[in-house]
């Protein structure tokens, strides 16, 4: 079928590509003239017959809501929007009503896969109408990785980025999993052969994932990571996900504690200690250094029994 | 090669059948008449031609000590003991030096693949001398999948059960990642597709794994985990990680989280919430209630500004 | 001097009485007649000498948006308001602004004092312009408790609640702090004093607080709390702060922990814990009740080797 | 009455000058000849009437096992030791059997105090028999600060260095919560007047307490803690408390975090990091470098949607 879409980077770029493989007829819009097949929204609309589709891929946030707003004026009702960038669920609420007031349809689209995704199919989590999710579905097939999974229609509208922002959530705990397990691993000295055990467990275990994969990927050639700072970004979907958390009143101690271990990992030095190190010298007269910040509790006789 | 096996409950027994069906020759014994190929512990070794190999496959803790200890006395300078239970790592040096005072050698063997083991094969993570692995990588090679993976000689006397409780403490880990995503993802009310939701993330996406195709099956019987109650026993390498991960100062949030959780879901009523309820009490006269527990802060027109 | 009120519950009522005491005219107003002074807001306007102050002591939230936004409309230029109440910091901010364009002075008051700031006095944390700070001082002067602390001009326009939000998170993780303490000596059967243990602490240690003294009044009343079921509720600054956390990519996992405990407390059963009770079954074949939720591994003289 | 103590450094030290001046006979030893009233063990039994109490104030550890063996040795049936140091409460029911199979009482007795016990008092936590604490009450009473509240009888041997312990994980969670929140107020940017914020709730706010005004010490010198590296040790009773948390199976998150935050401000890099950085890498193509550690996701028109 005849797609728009919005956003020719690294992720559109491939999804268009993946699109045109599987026969499809696809129309990109980049702001980078070198990447767009249309000088103009406007142009890229009436390339496309009615009733259209569009998908917008382009970063979430003031990108998303500018790009959305423009298309509510140019597009016509019976033509559908699709929002395939890393929006705040809560926002596709907004951006549904909007289009809607316009008889505009609009389907939010979580999107997984990276860069492996053009060879492998993306895995697409979608919310919105019924109605919607069909029209589009020749779209879907085609990003979504063969066989039987890799595509769901989760709910109403806000729907598909929440199950994806919440996926991110599972993600981050469990990258701290098995950073934690690799941690411990490396402190004990009975153990020599840290990469070749990650290795083995890539069979017969529990634990055995894609995840699993990558870490001995990263393993194969850098044993201890000695190259890599631990240093961790944090995307906006860890946030939401714990936002979303307290809002619901669920507790999630463990995605939680992964996403505060990415804030500790860009910190020089932190705050919270500061406090901790200076209540320790004035109670227990613990010795606190600025150079060294080493505690030296010394060779007294007796221990600092506070 | 030629085996003893002591210990032929669910694990042992599958073990010895996998082995007999790989052409070795496995004599097994345990205190249940029914199952056990000898009488005693001395007629198994009169049994097995010396330098022997014996398989230790009995739960950890006394009846692991006890049935070392016995080994020690009937086995000769030259055999060799592998701990294949769920011993705690620290226990496995003192084995290791208790046998090796009589010439006795010893392996810790960290075994995982519970009921699928027989079919897919084991995991295995090894710990000892190099010259002991030898002997026992004809055992190692049946026991363990098919393919390149799914064995280790992990390092030392104690790696072996060290990397697999590791590998149960980060199994924790992911499996409350997965817990949490689900309760939150539950919590939401514009998500109304859960369980198709989860299996569509088997294919195309970051956190696809065993465990997810696990949960995929739990979902298929009983979407919404209506029959199942949030009460998680936990196993000893859980504890295990988190008393290593204190002694090796090593901070591991998310894997303690998913053992406190657990904890969390056994108890009928949490005493540190009582003292936390009772603060509120005192210091806002925020209502506590014994029957209903339920807190009624009331109509009042202000705010319990505290 | 001269100071409107919005709001006679328990707070305001005090704090109002409180004034009176020291000797300030007080014009009060409330939805309930029978706690009012005046029968409208316009009256309540009316009844005060220009440049008013008017303190705003009313639920967080749209009771407060719509006393505020009426405010605007019936004050002059020239005239303050407080809002006393729990708002979020947000929207002081909005707020503010809204006054400011029509010339009229904003300060935003945390107050902390509970039943006991009546006789004791209020901690106040308030957030505006020094001038306006220093027009309501003589109100502050004696809503504040006596000697030199309790009152602070912690910065603009939301820095009042923001840091009364910070200081009830630290709250939180102090009752926390309390009650985990409690839980683990209960637990331990050598400790056979726990009431008295508390009580001594009072004098002498790291950790004597108003807290604690709150905490033994509680348990001089019910020395083992059988009284009172283990479930708290939480207000919204727990929650603020938890969010104001992320935001500001701060890492905060003991306050966090208070509140998702508190989160817990509330529940019958964890959607989350029984996700990993369906794993266990799935991966170990662990027994799994529906009735009884018990997890029973029965009597097989293997171990659970998963 | 006649106590000897032995060892006398800070802690020690000071607590016999607190008897002194109480008007207890005191007999200290020391293996530093400057401080030491006596010349061996020997001697310090030789100078005591019997029944003896010798108070124990030497390093937990190897140091007290030491010194409490060759007690055993050297007193005799009916005389009673007290071990006032930071031992490990299992330690205390070892040390217990063995003195009592001589006849010899013993007491466990946890001290809080630090640089401010010799003009306040120490609070006292002590373990054992009915019987021997009475006996030691002359001494109790003197050592304990003034007032009804800085003593306690917790229990069986054991108890006393357990409830200590309890009360110093209270303490690491409590200096947490302080750190979390100074954290947090200096992250805002409305917030400008810190220091004045934590001296101000010295008065009026549920928060007060003496850890409270220690930190306002610490900022009366440095107002933003710039002179304090954010490194904090922990000592044993911290690791003990989580050790004991996960024996008893009850779950201490506030606690353990603040633990871990400890562990976490003595690592250079963060190997668990680098495993989530390197992860990142692998999946999403996120730049990591290893000098700058910097994940620099560019200038891409589409986000990583992953």
């Amino acid at each position: 079928m005849e797609l728009g879409i919005i956003g020719l980077g690294r992720m559109g770029g491939n999804m268009a590509e993946r699109l045109r493989r599987g026969g499809h007829t696809v129309v990109g819009y980049d702001r980078n003239p070198d990447l767009s097949d249309v000088g103009s929204l406007e142009e890229l609309v009436e390339r496309l017959t009615p009733p259209r589709a569009v998908w917008v891929m382009v970063p979430a946030g003031q990108p998303t809501h500018d790009t959305i707003h423009r298309l509510g004026e140019v597009l016509q009702s019976g033509d559908i929007v699709v929002d395939g960038g890393n929006s705040h669920y809560v926002d596709d609420q907004r951006h549904g009503t909007e289009l809607g007031e316009k008889g505009i349809g609009f389907l939010d689209c979580g999107v997984s896969g990276g860069v492996w995704g053009l060879e492998n199919g993306y895995a697409l989590m979608v919310g919105g109408d019924d109605e919607h999710v069909k029209r589009l579905m020749p779209i879907f097939e085609t990003l979504k990785p063969e066989g039987e999974y890799g595509f769901v229609h989760a709910g109403r509208i806000g729907a598909g980025h929440f199950v994806k922002m919440v996926h991110n959530g599972i993600e981050y705990a469990m990258m701290q999993a098995f950073g934690e397990g690799y941690e411990l691993i490396e402190a004990s000295d009975i153990v020599t052969n840290v990469p070749e055990t990650f290795r083995s467990w890539q069979e017969g275990t529990v634990i055995r994932s894609w995840l699993l994969d990558l870490m001995n990927r990263a393993l194969a050639d850098d044993p201890h990571l000695d190259e890599i700072r631990g240093y961790a970004q944090d995307s906006g979907e860890g946030r939401w996900t714990v936002q979303a958390a307290v809002d619901h009143a669920v507790p999630l101690p463990a995605i939680t504690a992964s996403l505060y271990a990415r804030f500790a990992s860009r910190q020089q030095d932190s705050p919270a200690m500061k406090v901790v190190a200076a209540l320790r010298n004035q109670f227990g007269g613990h010795a606190v250094e600025s150079a060294k910040g080493a505690d030296s509790p010394g060779a007294d006789v007796t221990p600092p029994a506070v």
